[in-house]
């Protein structure tokens, strides 16, 4: 895997904003690897690391690359999570900078992946690179773990990269995912868990008629508004310690009826729930189904199906790994950061059932949007922030 | 107007089979006249009928034939409203006859507008021929209102027929609207009136956003649900003397989000109201608006709209005009008819401006579909009872 005799780089790999330039100019939009995971072998291959390039694929799915690299021998193993796949740019003319270039303008760094995740990483492997060099004889083992599938299926990353690993007898101790977290500065937010995700589509059946003749038919529109009424009578629960409430959204409800004289045969929604620590997608599934039927009664009469899910809630209770994450975010930018389990999902749902994992990241704020960037300061900042982060961790061993 | 000379026709219009029959070969699907009108102009004219064939047009919409004839010069005047336009065919295929070619078979007559109403109006046609033919000398004036814009938008049809009748100082009694009113038997039901219909759109305005983050959106879905629901909850009215209750049918409901990880942005409704004479459309839409006032409290922002409308409810009270068609029906079929204000809309609703109303015809099952039919016997008994009405009606005259 790794390359016998290894090429100059072009740039400086311990330098976060010109490491996170030069992923940029990989056109890596998903499932394109675009060079970015080359580029990252390239980088930690010189600095010693060993490094994996799996390809993982299904039937009819592109196949995607991915990343595994591991200084070190023994543990504990500390691993950086991320991608290097970026969402597409959208309308190119609307962005004020070519979205590959990674421009920088008045201290900040434009492109595509700029804060997701691209700088991320980068500011992470700067930090690993100099922490090695820095500590040669350093206990324990850092890991990279990098998928080209995160913003795509997810089927052929980080899921099967970690199996993949387990399978050749790797074992992580935590992880650092490198997700944007903060919503403004690199003080706010450290995300220690996030809810899961379950989506449910709801179809009620009715009988076609005139209007004129409503004995004769059966709306399934005032049905459907009785379920979706039901849905949202009573709240799925009050939060827990370190979650909010789960909630149900409908993201759509559809009928598709021209006719303003016909009584339609059937109503369509589909609905997202994302649910705390008090639930699995089968117990939600199953309550859902409960408070359907009870409003149903006899009258009523509608399909719910559920997309097949993995995306469960994760929670990684605050404890001394979580504290030296906080301590590292103070240390650097005087502030401590909150703990958090709001948002979206994330590949940490997949990486919990392997090691405890929070996330952090530079601020989120133009992730997937026209003109994405980070500042070049933050840049500096997680730098020296995943630094002091190892320096705690490894030196923490050192102690015990 | 009407013909100097006029040539013989191919077939006898004191026979409703055969009136019904010509009427079918002329294929006068909406907006064409086919020749159904320049036929009855002939048949009228031959039998004594002063007959005016006035077009009416507005800018963008083809030009609409329509025909008015009267026999008699002095009150009562006796109107026989219809028309001679038909919907189309539909997929000829589908069709076990020529839709266009009034076949007989086992004693019904298959065509496009066999019941929706060539037959209805060739029987009362074939019925007034006989009259007058028989009591040359009969008080009172027998009319007919026939136009050839039923089935479409109904703009240049009935409404200014009558008003360009009413221009001329003609002056209507009571009006027979030979629509197909029976569910199945000819003795089954006359139509005293109809609801009036309303047709409003509804639509929320939320914020668009993504499902982790429901506190920077707003879910209009939600705010939809809660709307209908109210519309729902309380009946209009509990139905009046002639009257069922009005009734609120939602015809659609419509967001059209493929993405279930986005809170939609706006929810559209459209639903439609048949409403009974406690009702106007002005009245009834401010009840609605009021009803969406107070559902939506501060927090829902919506916007309501009602399409343009003539559609009102009307009734002729029971009287002795309606005795006196229900007298006719139970004299030919041995059964009191039902006096019924259900089913859709009709031109009845203009016509009732003018004079008292009443709608009876043949058998409706039919109507709009493949294989329309009317049984010839049914054609013969309208012929006989419209004969009796017109008898009783005028004697009626007579003895005062
Ligand atoms: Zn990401
Ligand atoms: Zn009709």
């Amino acid at each position: 895997m790794t390359q016998p005799t290894l090429p100059p780089l072009a740039f400086d790999p311990f330098d976060p904003v010109a490491l996170t330039q030069a992923l940029i100019r990989c056109p890596s939009v998903t499932p394109a690897e675009g060079g970015a995971l080359a580029l990252l072998d390239a980088v930690l291959s010189t600095e010693g690391y060993a490094v994996h390039r799996p390809v993982f694929s299904e039937p009819g799915m592109p196949p995607i690359e991915n990343l595994y690299a591991r200084i070190g021998t023994d543990g504990p193993v500390l691993v950086i999570a991320g991608h290097t796949d970026v969402v597409p740019p959208g309308d190119v003319a609307r962005w004020t900078r070519d979205p590959f270039s990674g421009e920088i303008a008045d201290g900040v760094l434009y492109g595509r992946g700029a804060c997701d995740m691209k700088g991320g990483l980068a500011a992470m492997i700067s930090a690993a690179l100099r922490f090695r060099r820095e500590n040669p004889e350093a206990p324990g083992s850092i890991a990279f773990l990098v998928t080209g599938d995160e913003e795509g299926p997810a089927v052929n990353g980080t899921v099967k990269l970690l199996h993949w690993a387990h399978e050749r007898g790797e074992r992580f101790d935590h992880c650092l995912l490198g997700e944007p977290t903060n919503p403004a500065a690199m003080s706010d937010m450290i995300k220690i868990g996030r809810r899961g995700s379950l989506t449910g589509k709801l179809t009620v059946n009715g009988k076609q008629g005139h209007v004129g003749y409503p004995h004769l038919a059966d709306n399934p529109i005032r049905g459907m508004v009785r379920l979706l009424a039901a849905l949202d009578a009573t709240p799925l629960d009050a939060g827990t310690e370190h979650f909010d409430a789960s909630n149900l959204e409908v993201t759509t409800l559809d009928v598709g009826n021209p006719a303003t004289n016909v009584i339609p045969a059937q109503a369509q929604a589909v609905f997202n729930i994302r649910f705390n620590d008090i639930w699995t997608p089968e117990t939600l599934a199953a309550e859902i189904e409960r408070r359907l039927h009870e409003a149903a009664g006899n009258t009523v009469r509608y399909e719910i199906s559920f997309q097949p899910t993995n995306a469960v809630a994760f929670l990684t209770r605050p404890g001394p790994f979580v504290t030296m994450v906080s301590d590292a975010v103070e240390a650097v930018t005087r502030k401590r950061p909150a703990l958090s389990t709001t948002g979206g999902t994330s590949d940490a749902r997949f990486i919990k059932s392997y090691c405890p994992v929070v996330e952090y990241g530079v601020v989120g704020q133009t992730m997937h949007q026209v003109d994405e960037c980070v500042a070049v300061a933050d840049l500096l900042a997680l730098e020296q922030i995943t630094h002091r982060l190892m320096a705690d961790y490894f030196a923490a061993v050192q102690h015990a």
